[in-house]
C-alpha cells in the first residue's frame, strides 16, 4: 500500500514482546533527521513521553492514552491511578483524557461484573485497539468530507492551501485531520501548493509537516508563521486548513498557538478558514472557549529556539501558550467524520456529536463497545 | 549620562586610525551573547556588513550608507562606484539610498565646483556626520511626539505596549524609533509591559529588543511572533508601535516580516497601531505599496533557524520575504520627526515631508546642506 511506503514507521504501536507488552511511539522529537522508536515500558514513561512531546497530536494522544491504560492493566500496574496520571499529562487536548477514560471504563466494567483482572486487561486492550481503529476510520472520512467541502468552498481546482503545526500520519492512527484531507486532495492531482507554517516554538510544521508533505510528495514551502500575512495579501492562499485540540460546545476551537491569528487574516482576506478534526475532539462539557484551559509552557522554548543556542539574554522572561481560542465566528466550518457543521453553531456541533448511534465518539464509550 | 550607561557600545561609529579612517560597527549578530565590533576599511567589507545585517535598521543604515561614502573618499577608492554597492546593498530600506546619495551629492558638489579629492572627502565626512547627528535628533523628538500620541491615545498610564523586530539604538544615530518612544514612557512610568515578538526569521526581537528592554530596565516578555493574536484576544495590548523600512507616497509601510498580520489583529481588536519613523524613511518617489520592491532572503534562515541546527528536512522550500507592506488604511499614525499624520493619508504625508525649510530629509540634501 502506497501509504506504508510514504510512511514506513507508524506513529504509534502495540507490541507484545517476550517480557511483557510496550507502546511503542515514533519519537517525534527526533523527527525529521532520524526515525528512532521510543519503547514505554510503563506509563511513568509514556506520561514523560507525552510531557516532551515525543508522541502528540490530538487524536494520537487519544490513542495513547487508551494504550497507556492497557499497558498499566496488562503489566498489573495500578490501573486507576496510572489512568489518573496519563489523562492529566497534557490538559488542552481533550481527546487524550477521552481515550483514557473510554479504557478504563472498560476495565471497570469488567471487573465491576467479577471478571479476574486478565480479562479486564484483555478487555482494556481490545477497547484500546477499538479507539486506535476507530481514529483510522475517522481520519478516512474526514478526509473525504473535508476534500468534498474544499472543492465546494474553492471550486477548479489548484488548491494553494495554507496549514498550521501538524496535522497528518503522526498524530492519528489513520492519515490525520487537516493533513488527510490535504494527502486525499493531493492524490485527485488538485493541489498547487502547501504552505507550511514553521509553527513556532517547537516548529512542528518545518519539523513534521514538511517532512509528511515530502513523503507524500506535496509541493510545500515552509514559511515563518509571521509571512502567512504577506501570502494572504498577495492572494496565495485559497483556504486554510488546521486540526484542533479542543472544540467547545459553542465551536470555539483550541488549537496550536498561531491559530487564531490565521483566522483573522482569513476573514479580514475572505479567504475560508476550515477546521478539521475527528468528534473525539469535541468537548460538549466546556461550554465555551473561554473556558478552555490553555497549557502554558517553559520560556526556554521561546528563548532558547534550538537547544543548547540561546537567542535571548539570560534572563529573558517569556509569554508562551500552547495553543490560542479561536471563536466560532471566525471558523468557516468544521468538518467530522460525523459530518460537516457549517455555519458553526454550538446546536449544530451538539446534534452532530449526540446522535444515539453515535454516543461512543463522546467519551462514554463504555455505553456500546 | 545614562544613556551612555544603558550602552556603552555605540551601534556605528567613525574612528580616525594611524592607518586612515574606519567605519566601526557593534556587530548585531553576536547580540546579545557579546558586544563585539565590526571594523570596515574599505567599502566592500561595509556592504558585506549590511547584508549580512551585522549593522541594520532603517535610520542606522542611512547612517552607515553616509560613513560608507565618506569612507571610500577619504581613502580614494571609486567614490561613484561605492555608493552604487552601498545604495544596492539591501533594496527595502529607503534610508540607505538617502543616506549615500546625500553624502555623495555633497561630495560631487565641492569636486564640481574645483574642489580638491580631499577637500571633497573632508566635506563627504562631515555630511556624513550631520546625517548621524540629525538622525539622533530626530530620535528625539520622535520620541517627544509618540509618546505624547500615545498619552492621547491610550491615557491612563501603565501601557502594555506591542513591539516587532528591533526599533531602538540599535537602529539609529540616536536612541530609535518606535523603542525610543517606549523609552521615553518608561523613564516617565508610564509602561507597564513591553511585549517583544521574537521576529522570525532572525530573532531580532529576542536578541536585541530583549537586550536594549533588559539595558533600560524596562519589564518585558519575549514571545513567538503567532502568540500575539492571544495577547490582543486577551485584552493585553493597549498599542502597537513599530518601526519602518519604507513609507511610500500613499502612507503604505514596509516594515520587518510580521508587522502587516500586526496591523489586522490590531484593526480586528480596535487596538491603535503606530509606526514611528523619521521622514528620511518615506519615499515619495514609490507612489504606493505595492510598488515597493521586497527583498526575498534565504530559506535556510528559515529551515535553518540556528545555523548549523537544520530543522526542516533537507532540501524544504522556503519562503522568506523580509517584509511585509500594511496598507494606509491600517496604521492609525505614523509618527515622524516633523509631526504626526492620522489618519494616514497620502496628501497629510506629502505636506509633512515637503515643507520648505524640510527638503533636506527628502533625499535631495545637497541643495542646502
Amino acid at each position: 500500500m502506497s501509504d506504508q511506503d510514504a510512511s514506513p514507521v507508524p506513529s504509534l504501536r502495540w507490541v507484545e514482546l517476550p517480557e511483557g507488552p510496550v507502546v511503542v511511539l515514533l519519537d517525534q522529537t527526533r523527527l525529521p533527521r532520524e526515525e528512532v522508536e521510543f519503547f514505554c515500558t510503563d506509563v511513568p514513561a509514556l506520561v514523560d513521553a507525552i510531557r516532551a512531546l515525543r508522541v502528540r497530536g490530538a487524536p494520537l494522544l487519544g490513542v495513547a492514552g487508551g494504550y497507556g491504560v492497557a499497558l498499566a492493566a496488562a503489566r498489573g500496574f495500578d490501573v486507576e491511578e496510572s489512568a489518573r496520571q496519563l489523562a492529566a499529562a497534557r490538559p488542552t487536548a481533550v481527546n487524550l483524557a477521552w481515550g483514557v477514560q473510554r479504557v478504563l471504563a472498560c476495565h471497570r466494567r469488567i471487573l465491576d461484573a467479577g471478571g479476574t483482572p486478565e480479562a479486564a486487561a484483555r478487555a482494556a486492550l481490545g477497547e484500546a485497539r477499538a479507539v486506535h481503529r476507530e481514529d483510522a476510520e475517522a481520519a478516512e472520512r474526514l478526509a473525504e468530507s473535508g476534500a468534498d467541502l474544499l472543492r465546494e468552498l474553492v471550486p477548479g481546482g489548484g488548491l494553494r492551501i495554507l496549514t498550521h503545526c501538524n496535522t497528518g500520519r503522526l498524530v492519528s492512527g489513520g492519515e490525520g485531520t487537516a493533513l488527510a484531507v490535504v494527502w486525499r486532495l493531493h492524490r485527485a492531482g488538485e493541489v498547487r501548493t502547501l504552505w507550511v507554517d514553521e509553527t513556532r516554538p517547537l516548529f512542528q510544521g518545518s519539523r513534521l509537516t514538511a517532512y509528511e508533505a515530502a513523503r507524500e510528495g506535496v509541493p510545500y514551502s515552509v514559511l515563518p508563521d509571521n509571512a502567512a500575512g504577506s501570502l494572504f495579501a498577495a492572494g496565495e492562499v485559497d483556504a486554510v486548513l488546521t486540526g484542533a485540540d479542543r472544540i467547545a460546545a459553542d465551536g470555539s476551537v483550541a488549537n496550536k498557538i498561531g491559530t487564531y491569528p490565521l483566522a483573522v487574516l482569513a476573514r479580514y482576506h475572505h479567504v475560508p478558514f476550515v477546521v478539521v478534526a475527528p468528534t473525539s475532539t469535541v468537548d460538549l462539557a466546556t461550554d465555551t472557549g473561554s473556558l478552555i484551559e490553555v497549557e502554558q509552557r517553559s520560556g526556554h522554548e521561546v528563548t532558547e529556539p534550538v537547544p543548547g543556542t540561546p537567542v535571548a539574554p539570560l534572563g529573558a522572561r517569556a509569554y508562551n501558550p500552547a495553543f490560542d481560542v479561536t471563536p466560532p465566528e471566525l471558523v468557516t466550518a468544521i468538518v467530522t467524520e460525523a459530518g460537516v457543521v457549517s455555519p458553526v453553531t454550538g446546536d449544530d456541533l451538539a446534534d452532530l456529536c449526540s446522535p444515539p448511534g453515535r454516543t461512543s465518539r463522546l467519551g462514554n464509550g463504555m455505553m456500546n463497545s
